[in-house]
């Protein structure tokens, strides 16, 4: 097996690509899958790992490679947007074949993966987990999906995004049809002003409005709200769920965080 | 003439609506339109000027009255996208009569108001923008245009945004059809990468691809970028205007400040 790593967004440590080489060898001794990491990962351009026309070469270099089976986003951060657009259009049959992970910023790019059905996508950790106290075990939690991307037989369809990346991509191609699948979004970061009008923007599409129901994970890191919110994220949640009559089926094991599961689409 | 004054969003400061009085006769003297501040703009529940139901029930109160004949919105902050399908279902003819203006958070009601083609509607400062140096001549601005809701002879279709507000009512029944309008966005305090996403959106979404062109306000308040994004928002306007095939038709002389102009839409 060879798993390819791109980085759609922000650039990838080298420290961190030689934990997770190290991570991988520990855990799978002979049996380990090889790595192949881009050098694109390591290309730096202001926010970015590299211009736009790098991030989308270097991912379709690799999708499009049938020596690879599966492409893991090496992190998230910012970017992704911006080269999706430059990397869908070129896609070969080949890249159909393959499995796609990531999530948070790299979630537009599973999007539009999953809006034009390419492949087989799931959210998940990405090798900048590592960072994490036990991202190790976060690491691979994924890679063992990308080994065998399946999902139980008979489970309920489901999706699973940053919450303000889903709202940001709202109303474009990169939009997926999500009718009757349970949508989980997690958020980290945002004042809870800002998650609740996301939370009034994605329940207020149409499109989402198709849904069977919604999962919040954790929404991490909320700085302090001035005047205080008074409401939780879980009130806020069930709040827009009731409005746009989707059900509200309580939390998902999602986040920035290690215990952050591997959630298939579909 | 007699002015409604709500709040859809965060509290009024009762020091500022004293000085709107005292602004306002002292501009008109003898003349001076009656200001009719609804006690709604002074309750207070967490991060709003009162429940989302209070809101709504206040704006449905003056827009449904004969007696009043423009409506101002107090300010912005967050909340008007809490209220909004609270009250448009119940407006009646006599709300289609009036004129209504504001900007930045109270973009989701007037976004809503221009989509459903009740009243005429403006962007343009708010009683709150008296707490800005200059205050007093953007508030009498936005008072001129009240008291005289027109626009030029022939003047091309236009529309003003705060963008991150535009971004996140894509996709919902708030979104206006802004085909062949000059669509002008403005921002505040949101980081370049956030700018630059929601330039993504904006400028993503079929039917915003429609517009005339975009004009660029002013983005004040840019937190600092770590790292720096290099770009600039001009230049991450002119790059997503590109990108989209929207004619990028230079800056627009609108943003949270004294200097924001009036923009009637339509």
């Amino acid at each position: 097996m060879r798993i390819g790593i791109v980085a759609p967004s922000c650039r990838l440590e080298e420290s961190v690509a030689a934990q997770l080489s190290s991570v991988v060898g520990a855990a799978y001794g002979a049996d380990a899958p090889e790595l192949v990491i881009h050098p694109q990962c390591f290309l730096s351009a202001g926010h970015f790992a590299g211009p736009d026309s790098a991030r989308a070469d270097a991912f379709v270099e690799l999708a499009n490679d049938p020596d690879i089976d599966a492409i893991w986003l090496a992190r998230g951060g910012y970017g992704a947007c911006r080269m999706v657009d430059l990397a869908l259009p070129r896609l070969t049959s080949v890249a159909g074949d393959k499995a796609y992970l990531g999530y948070s910023d790299a979630g537009f790019l599973l999007a539009g993966l999953y809006a034009r059905g390419i492949g087989r996508v799931a959210h998940g950790p990405m090798p900048s987990d590592l960072k994490r106290a036990g991202g190790d075990i976060a690491v691979l939690r994924s890679l063992s999906w990308l080994l065998n991307p399946t999902k139980p037989e008979g489970a309920a369809k489901q999706a699973a995004f940053n919450l303000t990346v889903l709202s940001q991509l709202l109303g474009t191609p990169l939009q997926p049809d999500l009718t009757g699948h349970v949508l989980m979004i997690e958020d980290v970061g945002e004042y809870m002003y800002r998650l609740d009008r996301s939370l009034f923007h994605v329940t207020s599409n149409p499109g989402i409005r198709q849904v069977a129901g919604l999962m919040l994970g954790r929404c991490s890191d909320i700085p302090e709200n001035d005047p205080d919110f008074v409401l939780t994220e879980e009130e806020v949640a069930r709040h827009w769920c009731g409005h746009a009559g989707i059900a509200y089926l309580g939390r998902a094991n999602i986040g920035h965080d290690a215990d952050n599961q591997v959630v298939p689409f579909g």
